[in-house]
């Protein structure tokens, strides 16, 4: 992947890696004592996209977010709180998205409409708006452009999540030095659909708005829309992109090298949220990797490893670090891709102790023999992959999920108290 | 729904109850201690009808089914196992269910084409054939046409059941009293897409084949196909329908007022497993019915309906008697069918020391302010009603489901040992 031609290095960072942003966390009073606002805001305009969920019952920001960024608007902020989603809650909800576009773009002397909105916590409670927009104005005073105004602002969008998400890489444009940055949280309702729970991006690169529009969609094609906590997709879900330009690259407009470059390092910083996203699904104790190959198409491919990663009954098994293949085929059969059963090989691998092991369950249609204490020791690791081979093409595809473990059930029988 | 024209009586019974069929139940050593082997065997033959997982891994025994059912072939028995579900075991699953149709054939002097076989249990192990050939054997001498015999054919066809589940009705067709007996199995992978696990389904009426199929088709789709225990279609789902003749009743032959009386009584016979089914879902402490009404037309009050049910979120905080109808409306958002969330009314019922007490959620898409003690103890209750009214039509839909528990997860993380 990595060719000389779209290299990029792994930094340390979030939303404030690349120049010209800046970013604060807060505890306002929307939850009880966690952070629960976030702002992000750029020195100068910054063209917009966004993914969005394909719920029908869109949440008001959302429905405030899709204005602006499908004309690629110029954007001077986001502002996100924890806590409480804004959905289901009618024209109160849109005007409480307003007046917190209002709060920022007036502590950062921009309009409403240059403000992006997010929300996420619970469905269908009035916002406690008052708190949060005075809650705004304050915060706005502590932005600042250091790596604890990132760790901050990740951790305020944080729900159900254990560890903040931010991911950062730097690459070369046109002889300049570019960087990308961003935050997620994801934890449950999660089986994106064009877009994950909240993911913020900001580069300093130099592109137009139809080219990040482009290339974030090409881009949670392959990340946040190939992982799965609990197939439920969100009526929050929101992925969205910033790019200010000071980099001073020369402005990416066309799928030349300078795109491919930028692709290649908005991909790994996706990815990366995604896989954290799904590691850290609520009561998750081990991360899934499904990889599917020799698919008779990319459609095939996607459909057969995201149900293998949803499935209840696997997801259960993998808990339980039982090696209960059946599950896995049985999840492909109803997928929806295409495959011919009798050419199916699949074998779950992982790092045991520090060297890679694995197994194979099923080789081509014929259950394999195989050790079950070494299956047990594979997949009682973090980290395990199930490779699945098809025999029918060429096409591939890979999703990222986790185990259901007690914790899962027991998060989410009592979320809202 | 009962009016003097479909009147059916429902009695105690199960595969026994029509005439001339006979049953018996039996441990075998499929499994370690617990009845594995279920005999359903009728004295004429009988016409058959199937339905069948869409499952696209299909096991050995759903393919030996189809080839005699889809011509609606002359049945003597049925013969069940469980504790291994005969699938992705190759050319050797289809011999050995030659091998067990041969033997309850050769019990009751029938061909092997003239026996259905069906299996479930795990997934890719090979049947441990001769032990369930010999069993077969043995068996058959003990059918008979008592209660306790359809009793204990109904016991072994369970495997995390915790109950058996059987239902019977009586019906008057032409003057002649006819009856339908059922058993039925569930528990886990249970999404069902033209069929459940499975369900063994006879009757003494006269119905040609054709219109068995046909009334078997529809009563399936208002009940098995109307049920989600964790959104796993497997690879074993059967339901498989016998008419003996053996009533006198003038045979049905087109979509008369007999037909109207049969389809009736089947679909009371059906949705009463479907129910069990549902209500005995792994680990489930609630049953859930979930109705829709007020579509724009059948397929989107089903697909609202069956997502609702499905929702891991929504299951998990019925498991806590969370009043969280936030994801009830989520879970229909993605469902794929159809609505206006501004018109969408949503509230919860239950039977509460006996009387019938309801609670209004969503109120035409604003949300209700409602008593959180009076939520809870709709909720704690064992059977709880979600009524879904849309505002965008006039069809409706009912589906059940059950919580997601701690139990699930303990089930399911440790199946195979």
């Amino acid at each position: 992947m990595d060719t000389d031609m779209n290299r990029f290095m792994v930094i340390d960072g979030g939303v404030t890696a690349p120049g010209g942003f800046r970013a604060a966390g807060a505890h306002v009073g929307v939850k009880k004592a966690k952070k629960d606002l976030s702002l992000v805001v750029s020195d100068v305009p910054a063209v917009s996209a966004g993914c969005y969920t394909r719920n029908i019952v869109k949440a008001a920001p959302v429905l405030w977010d899709m204005k602006i960024t499908e004309v690629h608007g110029a954007v001077r902020g986001v502002c996100v709180n924890s806590g409480n989603a804004n959905a289901c809650t009618g024209e109160r909800g849109m005007e409480d998205c307003r007046r917190m576009a209002m709060a920022l773009g007036g502590a950062v002397n921009a309009a409403p409409e240059e403000i992006l909105v997010c929300s996420t916590g619970v469905i269908g409670v009035p916002m406690p708006i008052d708190i949060i927009q005075t809650g705004i104005a304050q915060t706005a005073g502590a932005l600042g452009a250091g790596r604890g105004d990132a760790l901050s602002a990740a951790e305020a969008i944080m729900t159900t999540d254990t560890f903040a998400k931010e991911a950062a890489a730097e690459f070369s444009l046109g002889g300049k030095t570019a960087r990308i940055g961003a935050m997620a949280k994801g934890s449950g309702m999660i089986q994106p659909d064009m877009a994950t729970l909240i993911s913020v991006i900001v580069t300093d690169a130099a592109i137009s708005g139809g080219m990040l529009a482009k290339c974030l969609a090409e881009s949670v094609d392959i990340s946040y829309n190939m992982i799965s906590v609990d197939r439920d997709t969100s009526t929050n879900d929101t992925c969205i992109a910033l790019a200010n330009g000071l980099a001073g690259n020369p402005e990416i407009i066309s799928e030349d090298e300078d795109y491919a470059v930028f692709k290649n390092a908005l991909d790994y910083v996706n990815r990366k949220l995604a896989m954290d996203i799904a590691r850290d699904g609520e009561g998750a104790s081990r991360l899934m990797e499904v990889t599917v190959d020799g698919a008779a198409s990319r459609r095939d491919a996607r459909l057969i490893a995201k149900s293998v990663v949803g499935s209840s009954l696997f997801k259960a098994a993998l808990f339980g670090a039982d090696a209960n293949w059946g599950r896995v085929i049985c999840a492909m059969g109803y997928s929806g891709g295409r495959f011919d059963p009798d050419r199916v090989s699949i074998s779950f691998s992982s790092l045991v102790g520090g060297a890679e092991r694995s197994v194979l369950l099923l080789d081509a249609g014929r259950p394999a023999a195989f050790d079950e204490g070494a299956a047990k020791a594979i997949l009682s690791q973090k980290e395990v992959r199930v490779d699945i081979t098809l025999g029918d093409g060429a096409a591939a595809a890979t999703a990222w999920g986790c185990d259901l473990t007690y914790d899962y059930v027991r998060i989410n029988g009592d979320y809202r108290s």
